[in-house]
């Protein structure tokens, strides 16, 4: 059995705990949150407290609050023994200089309220100052998800810089496409098939043999056309932008 | 029975070759293609040719060769009472004025080689110049899809300029995140359910209200933190432009 006190109450420290509260291995034995009031959702299976004095003895503590917060929490955590850990992509271990034993429980997912995540398949990306912390997290990480790695800081950074781009700034596209469909009054679903076939493609081939449409074939006829067509002098920008961007990947060769 | 001439070799003709075949009420009477080599894949289950003076007589012919070879091939079909159509999201319907009974047939999915697809889920868009020619082209489009639609060309235009963003430039957004791992040592494999969440996301959210990460939140001190780590200017200017757009769409109010 490992047990767990959860710091925050948001979308990770939810996810998380739903899936800890099915897994008989572990038991979340505290939530702790600055508001009573969000603390409700965790009340009925776990005690709670929005005092960092009350905090119950662990075998991990998990902070999953927001960037900014992570350092002047993980402080709050005093005279414990429990390896204590936060999970976000961006922060170093180190910014949790006051423990001994640190490290990081990374879940690699975009977590909302609305939709249910298997966590079977969200990958966990974990580190440990202390080697031996690492087996209790990999062992926790494997009662949860198939897909387990080690991740360094300086990694876990290029990481969460990777996933901007193919996951933020993927959805902000989706975006553009909505915006450029409800002008012209065509509903969005037309394009749902598409997004989900050009995201499952990359199972099967890599985003560089995956590429097609006007700028991979060089078709600058179609490219002017759009660039007309746009109205929007942002989303002319970003059209321009990306279509040279995959122009200069394809077509190196060509220019010189 | 709706009898049916294809024109062209490439992944559109196969995948409607393949689904014509397997719906009995449909049959592929030839395929035209420039190469003999090319209409080796069709021969076994359809007459084919290379030569338009040996076209068949039809109830449709399908163009489903480039944009730019549309108009032309089109002239070469002479003498049929057939309707004529092509495939393409980006050309006009009256880029075959050449016939009085045209129309358009526009798969609208990102079809390649490697990728079986479940065409009942691709979204079909239709347009005829004669009103009585749209009656054949939905009955053949429900026989293939569950999703069918009667789209402009000028509605067209602005669909495939959307896809353009949702699809091509999307794809492009993988290879990025995909360079910034292979160059950090980190399998893209650890992106992928992420890529394949963010997707599957904007069935149940509007792309609007998925959004998440730096540029949404206003993280100014991530934001420059990733700006100092990307290494490729072209990477640097997407990362700026991108997040701006974002920011531009969620901070409106905060910058006034």
């Amino acid at each position: 059995m490992i047990s767990i006190v959860l710091i925050g109450t948001g979308n990770v420290a939810r996810h998380l705990f739903d899936t800890f509260r099915l897994c008989p291995e572990t038991k979340v034995v505290q939530v702790l949150g600055r508001h009573e009031k969000n603390l409700d959702y965790f009340r009925e299976f776990s005690g709670t407290s929005s005092d960092f004095k009350k905090l119950l003895p662990a075998d991990l503590y998990i902070i999953a609050v927001n960037d900014d917060a992570i350092p002047s929490v993980s402080q709050l955590i005093t005279d414990k023994n429990g390896i204590v850990v936060h999970t976000s992509g961006s922060i170093s271990m180190d910014e949790l200089s006051h423990h001994d034993h640190r490290g990081v429980f990374y879940p690699l997912q975009t977590f909302s309220e609305e939709r249910k995540i298997d966590f079977k398949k969200v990958p966990i990306c974990l580190e440990s100052k202390q080697k031996e912390d690492l087996e209790l997290l990999k062992r926790l990480a494997h009662l949860l998800s198939d897909h387990v790695y080690e991740i360094s800081s300086e990694q876990r950074k290029s990481l969460h810089l990777a996933a901007v781009f193919a996951s933020n700034f993927t959805n902000h596209l989706y975006h553009i496409g909505n915006t450029i469909c409800r002008e012209n009054q065509i509903s969005f679903d037309i394009l749902k098939p598409l997004i989900l076939e050009t995201a499952h493609k990359i199972e099967d081939l890599s985003p560089h043999d995956a590429q097609t449409g006007p700028a991979k074939r060089g078709d600058k006829r179609t490219m002017k056309k759009h660039m007309e067509e746009l109205g929007d002098s942002g989303h002319k920008e970003i059209y321009m932008l990306l279509s040279r961007s995959i122009e200069k990947e394809y077509h190196k060769e060509g220019k010189n």
